[in-house]
Parts: structure tokens; sequence; C-alpha cells
């Protein structure tokens, strides 16, 4: 019953290839594999006219003819209709865009660490010559976030995105979460594994995830967001007995991306931030297991959307890249410029300082009365207004605290648990610092900040 | 920091709005309101034209101007450049967007049974001048599906897709599943809060979401899904004691829209389908509370994708309408041709007797030795294989059974709860209607498939 299939009835368009990672090899794989349906999805033939690489002997994750393999990713961009650029870093991958785009072809990139550093060029010469950058790819793996953001979203007013954006701390988290296990021991199993790089700084320190939160805030909010505007904290040092205490009080532990549209001094702002949080049990985002990705999107009108897959991948990230090349090739058929970035709305981008968010701290005291009244008025002083506190008594032997409701006997530490009110970051955080240089307090344990309620 | 806005320095487009009900009111106010802002991210200004009723002086939910007005839709429609239609039903909505396809608009409509049964025409009319039908809004309210799946998802192959699409079904299973209430009375509460219409048949018969899954099929599958293609089953038979033998068993039960990829005699096809099924409470469907809806998504490249959120609602729908009307804007500024609908695949969709499934059935049989020999007969007869018995005695009290292990005694009536292995659909209904033949079977009391193993 289906019809006969024919590239041949359709216009070629030459796609270039640069980069035939884990990503770029699959890529490779399903337009070869896949090509006549593509075609008839695009009303395009999508030709791949080569693959450029550094080193065409390498070895790949897919077997690909060998005659697509060339080391001059110039002269392959000249002449192509559509270019993906899948070779990751700012140079070359940056200068072959511009080339591409000067030449008059449309651009599909995962790059992130570009985008969320040199974007505002790339989206500029692409206007100049009425070309399209797509880069569904380059957020939350093959999750669809951009178009949403970008399109279906364009009509409503984005209120606050909170992100499962990097998969490798997802799963060094849940471990840890799941099974008790330390922050070294999962990161060294997730690096045996494959979910970590050798060097796992991007991901653990929340690099990645800062980009891609740049990317995000800059669509949602139709602001230009530079890099260094994401205030970023990252993962390694959360310890076991910080996941045990969330626990206990209902949350579990998620490295996220916040993009949030605020108030400060009366005029609208954004805040772009990238730490670990604490999210209540109950959430969406707290049911994100393993290397998955999430992005919880609330808007003026649609109210809370939630989105949900894999955040990496070469295969899946292949499926976005893919949807990103028909996109462009239906472009190219349908005529017209591309639609350009939306920035109008310009928004400053603001200081952590300014965010209104609450503190869960932990503390070691003194086991001595009258150390709750002093840290109860340290908090008071600056402005801090407590919601709860858990007291409970260190018991050196296994190094965990356990709860009780009994009046300190002056006899060793405990520690103090306190969930603050909502109040400014900056307040929080000079609070923080008060406690951590008061008498009765021995140490601050850790300070977590709450999200999604 | 921000710029100065001005929507003078834009192209002007004018809209015009077909109905003015509880999306219609809320999409007028929003478009009143926020015109700089929709202004800077389409680069048009969006001007709206007038809204087209048949009583101007009806009540609305949101206040209007007055001015605005009008019972001519026809004259409205000539001269627009975007035309929304919310004013449901097939005709005159269907007249009002064939008129403004062919006056040169691109239209925007929510209309699903429009769509579901006329899309076609609708399509190629749009084909013919060059413009774009959009309909985010038609399916999954306010959560982007349709682009996800028209376009991010364009390089890959859909597998499967399982969907909440009825929010109005799905806040009854759910009150019945958390309060054991029974359908009747959540029904007639859901229809006191407004969740459910005074005549309840197009979303309590699976109507509803039929519509929607012929439009999920149609774009995931690149073919166009006549709605009479659709098998579709209600959930007015689901009963309070179904749902407790489904919880017992770690199921819940969802009204699903299934749309799958499966191979019949060698070709592939497509199975498409809404039934309430048994899903694991592990599923994330099954957590998909209230009147939310969701959309679960398998790919073959980009494995598992869940999109969540709102799935009615005056000012959530309205939301995705207001997207599709800044891409019909973009558009209009960038010049070309819309992109047409993509159903070259051209796929049979087949009928529900090929689909491969599971069932788990409850019989009431007698209470006597030799009745599950019995039982296992008639279904290894049909080749149904068996997974999982249950046997629980009637207490005839409670009307609920008791889970029992002890051998039979012959005095009343027990209940067998059977877990089938997967067998195709025909096999499995043959074997049920032989059941219900059979001597010792006194009634089938529920057969469910079950979904998302």
């Amino acid at each position: 019953m289906t019809q006969p299939r024919s590239s041949d009835q359709y216009r070629r368009l030459r796609v270039a290839l640069l980069g035939a990672g884990a990503v770029g090899s699959q890529v490779a794989d399903l337009l070869l594999r896949h090509g006549d349906e593509l075609a008839d999805r695009a009303g395009a033939s999508l030709e791949l006219a080569g693959i450029a690489v550094r080193d065409v002997d390498a070895k790949r994750d897919v077997e690909l003819p060998a005659e697509l393999f060339t080391t001059d990713a110039e002269s392959l961009i000249v002449g192509s209709d559509i270019v993906i650029e899948l070779m990751g870093g700012i140079e070359p991958a940056k200068g072959n865009l511009l080339l591409a785009l000067n030449s008059g072809a449309d651009v599909v990139t995962a790059n992130k660490a570009l985008l969320a550093t040199h974007g505002t060029e790339l989206f500029e010469a692409a206007d100049q010559v009425g070309a399209s950058v797509y880069y569904e790819a380059a957020a939350a793996g093959a999750i669809p976030i951009i178009r949403p953001l970008r399109d279906s979203l364009a009509g409503d007013r984005v209120v606050r995105i909170m992100g499962i954006v990097n998969g490798t701390t997802n799963y060094i988290l849940d471990r840890m979460d799941t099974e008790g296990a330390d922050f070294a021991e999962v990161l060294a199993d997730a690096q045996r594994l494959g979910y970590a790089e050798a060097d796992p700084t991007a991901d653990v320190e929340g690099y990645d995830a800062a980009q891609k939160a740049a990317i995000l805030a800059s669509l949602a909010f139709h602001t230009t967001v530079p890099l260094d505007a994401v205030h970023r904290e990252g993962i390694t040092s959360i310890t076991p007995s910080m996941i045990e205490e969330a626990r206990a009080a209902g949350f579990v532990i998620k490295l996220l991306a916040v993009c949030e549209r605020i108030t400060v001094d009366g005029s609208e702002s954004i805040s772009v931030r990238v730490y670990p949080a604490l999210v209540s049990r109950t959430h969406p985002l707290a049911s994100v297991h393993g290397a998955n990705n999430a992005v919880f999107v609330e808007a003026e009108a649609a109210g809370s959307l939630m989105f949900y897959g894999a955040g990496a991948g070469g295969v899946q990230t292949a499926s976005a890249v893919l949807g990103d090349v028909v996109s462009a090739a239906r472009r190219h058929i349908a005529g017209g410029v591309g639609v350009g970035e939306s920035t109008r709305a310009n928004l400053p981008t603001v200081p952590i300082g300014h965010v209104i968010t609450r503190y869960q701290i932990t503390l070691e005291v003194d086991d001595q009365p009258g150390v709750l009244a002093a840290v109860a008025s340290t908090l008071s002083e600056g402005g801090v207004s407590v919601a709860t506190v858990v007291q409970t008594v260190d018991d050196p032997s296994t190094g965990s605290g356990t709860e009780s409701s009994a009046p300190a006997d002056g006899s060793g530490t405990a520690r103090l648990i306190i969930g603050t009110h909502r109040a400014a970051e900056q307040a929080l955080s000079d609070t923080v610092e008060a406690l951590a240089a008061s008498d009765v307090v021995e140490r601050v344990v850790s300070v977590l900040r709450v999200e999604g309620e």
C-alpha cells in the first residue's frame, strides 16, 4: 500500500558533516540508511557530500564509507546547502560555521560551548544572509526543548525554568541517593562506564549545565544571556550525609539550571544560575533518574510543563541533529529568509545576591544550653526568618547524627538543621558567614538552596 | 536597560479571531495586553482586527472592547494576514478556514474535530497557496507536542506514542483511583466543577481522545490517519473494583491514545487506538494526575521522551494558540511558502485485531474443583499463554473478593484474575468470547489491556 519512494523526484541538497565522533558518526549512519524516508519528509533529497575530520583513519563508532572522509573542511563547506557542525570546541568550529553561513548554507550545530560564548556572532551572521542556525541538540540532548521555547511558547511569558540538563551529574547524584555511595566512588564508576569523562570538570563543576542554562534563558526570555552572567556551583562538595539529611526532610539533591524572571528595584530582570539544590520528592523533577534530563517550565498562561528524555548519548543526540537537518531542508525548499533570534526583550541579568530563595543550613554546634538561642539571634539579626529547626546529637562512632528532642547536655557537639523562610540570597549568605564566625558554631556543615516550591 | 519598544517600527499584520469562548477570549486578551512584547518576538505588529462571534452581546470570560466584535466573519477574514479559528465544530469553521487560506492568510486552529475529519482538505488548500495551518492547541492543550513531532523528531522514526490526551477522563480515573469513588459519582462532581460537559459523551466515550490520536499518529508516522481508522473504547464501564484489582497487581487504569508502528504480514503498518489500559505504577504516565495530559513518545534514535502539562483550560490553550500566531507572523515576515504536511510515508492503518498486546482478564467462576483446569484449557485452545493467575473467593457481603490459595470448596463463586502473555488481539478477544461461553465461567467481569511494558 505504500507509494514507491524515490529521492530522484526531489531537489538535491548537499549536506556537509563536520566531525565524526559519537554523535557525528550516528548522524552520518542515519542519513545514509534513512535517506529515502528523510527525503519524503523534507521534500528534498539529502545527499551526504562528505565528512570533515582531523584524522580520516581514526576508529569510528559506526562503519562509514571511507570515500566520504576528508580533512579539508573548507572545500567541503563551500557549495553545501546544509552544514552540520559536531566538532565541538570554539575553533575551528566557529570559523567553519561562519564560512558556511557566508557561503549561503543553513547550519546545524550541537555545540553548546560555542553557542553560549559566541552565539550572537553566529546569529548575526545568519541574519545578514537570511540563513538559519539550528541547535536543538545543544541543550538537553534528544529532548525537544529549543523549538518549544522559541516557537510554542513565543506567545506566552516564561516565568521560570528548572532543568536537569547534565546527565553525568544526575547519574552521580542519583546513585549517591539510591546507594548511599560517596561522590568520588560513584564518579570513578561513572568514568569506567563512560558516563563521565576522564577529566570530569566540565560536568561536575557545572560548566556544561551553565552553557545550557545560558542557551535556554536566552530563548525563554528573548534576551542575550552571556555565559559569565550565569552563577555556577558544582556538586563536588555533596556528601552522603547531605543526601541523607535531605532525604529525612523530604528532599532529593539535584544539580539544577534555574532561569527565572524576577523583579529587582521595580524593573524586570532575569537570574540564571546552576547549583545543587534541594527538590521536594513530590516534584516531577525528583523522579528523573540516571543520566536522564528534564526541563520543567513555568509560564504565565501555559502553567507548568515538563520535557523529559535522554540528555546525552550519540544516537539520541543524533535524533535531534537530524530533526534540525530536516527543518533546514524544508526551509531551503520553502524559500524565504530564516527566522532570526528573538532577543529584543534585552532584560538585564542580575547577580545571585538579588535572587529570592530559601536555605537549608546544617551546623555543627557545641552541645550546650543557649546555643539555639545564640544561633537564632544571629539569624534574626541577619533578617532571616526560621521555618524549621531539627537538632541531632552527633554519634562519633558512625559520624551520623540521631534525632533528639532532649535538652543538650553540654557533653559534645550537636547538629542543627535550619530551614529558613524565603529571603534575598545576599541576606542569606551574609547570615551564613555570620554563623560561621559565631563562637557557638563549630562548623557550617552544608548550605543548600531549596527550589521548586 | 531594556530598549524602548515600539510596535510602530514593524510591519503590521491583521489578525482575525473567530470565536470568543473560553480559549478565544483569553487569546484576544493576551494579544491586546502583550502586543508590544509579541511584536518584538514576531518581528511584526499583531493588530487584532476583529472578533467574529454568533452573538456580540454574549457574556465573555474576559472583558474585551465591544467595537472588536462582529457577526460578519467573512468580511473580517478577507484582508487578514492571520486567521485564528476557535469556534469549534465542522461548519462554519471549515468554510471560514478555506476562505482564509484562499484569501492568502495563514491560519491557526485548535479545532481537533475538524482536523481529524477534514485535515487533508485544509492542508491541501494551504499547500496550493503556499500558506500554513498551525494547530499546536489541537492536541494536548498547552503542551508543545505538534512541533516536536513535526520538526524535532522529523529525522527519527517514532515507534510508539502513548498519550493521556483527555483531561476529563484522567481527572475521573485519577479520583476513582485515589478515593475509591465510582464513575457516576465522580462524573457528576466533575460536571459541577466544570471539568466535564453536561453531555460528557465526547470525553468519556473516547471520541475526543480518538481525534487527538488521529492527529498525533498522522504527524508521527507521516501518514494521513482517518478518524474512522482509530479503534475507540471509553471508560464508562470502569468500576471501583477494577481499579482495586489493578492496584493490587501494581497497575493504574488510564485512558490511553496509543499510536504504534507494527509489522503485519511483513509490511510496515500502524495501529491507532484509544482505550482504558493498565499502566504499571512505575511508568512515568502513572504519575500524571488530575486533569493533566502527558504524551510519552518512543523513537528509534531518541529513545523515550515525555511531554507533560495542562491538557485543557482557556488560558493554557491560549498559550499554544499564541505561539502559533507568532510562528505564522514570523513566516509572513520571512517570506517563502509554508511548510506543508508530511504524509508521504502513507502507511496503512490496520484493524485492532492485528495488534500484539496482553490482557488482564477477571472471571467470575464456579468455586469448585476442575474450574481452573477448564479455564486454562480454553485459553490454551485459543493459543493464549498464561503469565499469572490469582484466585479470590467472593465475599457476598461486600461484593469484593479475598485472595485465596486454598482449594475451591464447591460452595459458591470465585474470581480468577488471569494475566496473559503477549498475543494477537484477535486471538485474545476470541478467547475471551470462548471463556464467556464456557459452562464453568459465570461472568467475564472485566478485560483490560496492559500497555507500556
